[in-house]
């Protein structure tokens, strides 16, 4: 590893990079990497690099095993010019996170951690999620042929678990408190050497700094005004955060564009407190969106998320079910990209800071689509479709109705 | 457009570019355009390219319209040294085509196909499908703004449907023989001006050399001794060939790999024609198989395939549903991959002609994975996956067993 550390997000304390334990003993609040201010992009051919290839200078690692990596990142961003239109906006654009190789933004935390874990001698990693993050590093440990736990709760429906157990993981659905057992993962990781890849650990949260430095070369290096991120545990806008005051430390950006934290009205830990301008979140009692994936009642980055939105001058956001859903359609049906729920959740989020004039049509906006609508179908099977049918005799008649 | 032609893969007949009818007035048989023997990559940063932008050298559009983009391509190639060695191949790796925007190979072809009928004037697209090209056509129409006609099989399930409703086509489900529909297509598409994507349509067959092209850039332009494709209508094959001979016209690699064409026993008419060493393509009478985007009983561009396997040296091949799905979990369970059953068919392929030694230890297999596996999630309704039930608090002891 690289002569760097690990810091608290809240007192400052520091610790070694070595270090597992993704909390601080003092505060409990969770550690980051030290910021990297003198680093470059490694020029190359993106089929031959993988994202520590690339943003080398950005990560701590001294060297890189390349046959971790599934090929993350370098997603597409995507611009509608008709959405923009739409609403009332300069530009918008779409960091297309669901052509991952698990389809989801967490690929990118995934192959980062399980490099750390690696370095650091670790045979066995693990997860506790409900969702992307399992699949992810249920597939990040086969291809690694690391030993893989993955800690589920025991009313995830069956749809859910298959594509984490396609990858042939240890899966455990565990009967309990689900916040507990994020906590006990803590404990387990160093009673039994396994290595948990959860939501807010240092090395996770620098995975997501490479949306933020794509973002930038995507956008020649003119930062966007806004990028909004649907924040769930918070490790992934911190690290899209992080991401842009490294790349502006560096010199390669200028200005740090602002972060909206969204979340889903039913379950907005983060956005309560900030509305409440509260310096903690309180724990929601009982979660309910049909953004699944934002459906982490007490986030563990949620109190740094806070502090860093105040910090950059971002702002937070909650959106109902209802905009979420209609955002999910016009997402699909105006760019083309079908995503999940969580996935449309900025999008929703544009809506109503646009009518509430906090965004104004000056403003060019970056979404990020976290994962792909092929993860939750069942999401859709209230929706009425309008499909046709029609005899093969009739088609001609038929086609010629609809012209 | 360029100066450049249509010909007839059987007659050598020629077209104008212009035209749109993907098959020879002559024979029948698919066109294709004239292949491009002095073509250069554009170097540049993928983040920022289309495949048309890259490649544009082997297109025929003097103008790119990027918008029609959803940045397709560019997929990783991923390496499994523990299946090279379980197989007793060399090297074996995956070009993972489940990382496109609509999680299948078909994107490529969809955007190539579209910028020609953008090129042509056309303001409506369409195509005959069941499964990836549907959704793929579906998603590009959306983007672009076009009305777009989707035709699909009075029979296909809900869950298949929901993908392409989504981007809200005009989809219609014809109550009638499959394959005359096809037929049909081709002449309403005349007579309504509706530029159908079909699979066998020049252009999108276009799109599918840029499989090859990256193949090439990503193997350092060293050639793998075999690239084996899963096989329905037979465009994506026909594609990836010419643009290995496209590379090689071009000084751009040294040879062509030999190219194997792999299909599901239950569906395997490209097959039993080149096992009877016959010249044409007999209809499958009852097509099953769990790889169900193989099941095409009477590939328009199967005469061509079997013209094509011979003059390139490779060869035919057909392996069981059981097989497939055996596939699909050691490609899920050793390369995190995880594919549709049709995209484990290459996998299946090298076991069975490892096994027949047509394939040796000194041989380095390239495998296209064809589409998602959260395409069709029925297929894995009857595995049995292990998974672990435990109170909390006994996690601990229950984990300590595990270890």
């Amino acid at each position: 590893m690289k002569k760097t550390k690990l810091i608290c997000t809240q007192c400052n304390k520091t610790y070694s990079i070595e270090r597992v334990h993704p909390r601080c003993d003092v505060c409990n609040e969770p550690l980051e990497v030290e910021k990297v201010t003198k680093g470059k992009i490694k020029a190359g051919n993106i089929l031959k690099q993988t994202i520590l290839d690339r943003y080398g200078d950005f990560f701590p690692f001294l060297e890189i095993d390349r046959t971790l990596s599934l090929y993350e990142g370098f997603t597409p961003l995507v611009e509608s010019s008709q959405l923009a239109h739409e609403l009332g906006v300069k530009r918008v654009l779409f960091k297309n996170e669901s052509q991952n190789p698990t389809w989801s933004f967490k690929d990118r935390g995934t192959v980062v951690g399980a490099q750390h874990a690696i370095t650091m001698g670790y045979k066995r990693i693990g997860a506790v999620s409900t969702g992307n993050m399992a699949v992810s590093v249920a597939a990040y440990g086969a291809k690694a042929g690391l030993q893989t736990f993955i800690l589920v709760s025991a009313k995830l429906p069956a749809e859910k678990l298959t594509p984490i157990a396609v990858h042939n993981p240890i899966l455990i659905q565990v009967d309990g408190d689900y916040w507990q057992l994020y906590f006990d993962s803590l404990e387990m990781s160093k009673r039994h050497d396994i290595y948990f890849i959860n939501s807010d650990v240092p090395f996770r949260v620098e995975g997501s700094k490479t949306i933020a430095f794509e973002i930038c070369e995507q956008m020649n290096f003119a930062s966007p005004d806004y990028v909004i991120v649907p924040t769930s545990a918070g490790g992934n806008i911190r690290g899209i955060m992080k991401g842009f005051e490294e790349f502006k430390g560096s010199g390669i950006i200028k200005n740090v564009p602002k972060i909206i934290c969204a979340q889903a009205s039913g379950c907005a830990p983060i956005y309560t407190a900030y509305i409440r301008n509260e310096e903690c979140i309180t724990r929601v009692e009982n979660p309910h969106t049909i953004a699944h994936a934002l459906e982490n009642p007490y986030p563990p980055s949620g109190n740094d998320v806070l502090r860093k939105i105040k910090r950059n001058g971002g702002l937070c956001v909650a959106v109902s079910d209802e905009a979420i859903l209609q955002a999910q359609r016009e997402l699909a049906e105006r760019t083309g990209i079908f995503g999940q729920p969580a996935a449309a959740v900025p999008l929703a989020a544009i809506r109503k800071l646009r009518k509430e004039k906090v965004l104004s049509g000056k403003d060019t906006v970056v979404c990020i689509v976290s994962g792909s609508g092929l993860k939750y179908m069942a999401a859709l099977e209230k929706r009425s479709f309008k499909i046709h049918t029609c005899q093969l005799e009739n088609l001609n008649k038929f086609m010629e109705a609809m012209l």
